[in-house]
């Protein structure tokens, strides 16, 4: 985190438009582990709220920094955040996100990047 | 969140730096319920972490979405991730960190923002 070249923190932010999904826990948790499996993330601690009527909140305190997922069913929308101490590029966030939702109907990945700099 | 002229989910990151702070959880989760007072953030659920040798990471799952902050004492570093449904500028955001902070010798808040809309 002291070399210059590093962000000291870099955000990925996603907004996923896609056709329908289910309101479950399960789905998210599901969701969240590919993506922690796929990009090499070590989880500390979980968090999670089942909104009423609708809406899941899933987070994890990871050891590079976090990761939150929330859910609108209703607008058919997953917003993913992930606050990280290591790099990854945006293309490997969303890809990482394609590969955990193989077998939805995806219409649309919004990718939006923070890095502050060490 | 369906009126297309508020954002579907704004996220209102800082990164503060500052002389000094303590390794405490006492610290951070004032600073949380400073900013939480202040902006009129509604919690749900609560979760943290304290690092060795040093760092907390301290997070809310809010009604309006999350609140995580994390700390970096040995940089002198604390990093605040609000993402909201409900509109506040980043203007209120800084001013509610630096009243959530007054006493601290701050050298600097920079305040990025990211916005999807709905």
């Amino acid at each position: 985190m002291t070399n210059q070249s590093t962000p000291l923190i870099k955000q990925l932010v996603a907004l996923i438009r896609l056709k329908s999904f289910e309101n479950s826990l399960e789905f998210v948790d599901k969701l969240a582990e590919n993506v922690i499996t796929d990009l090499d993330l070590i989880v500390v601690k979980k968090i999670s709220h089942v909104f009423s009527p609708t809406g899941i909140t899933l987070g994890y305190i990871l050891s590079q920094s976090h990761l939150v997922i929330h859910t609108y069913p209703e607008e058919g929308v997953i917003h993913v955040d992930l606050a990280i101490c290591s790099d990854r590029s945006d293309k490997e966030f969303e890809k990482s996100l394609k590969y955990a939702l193989s077998g939805h109907e995806v219409f649309s990945i919004e990718v939006e990047t923070i890095e502050f700099e060490g």
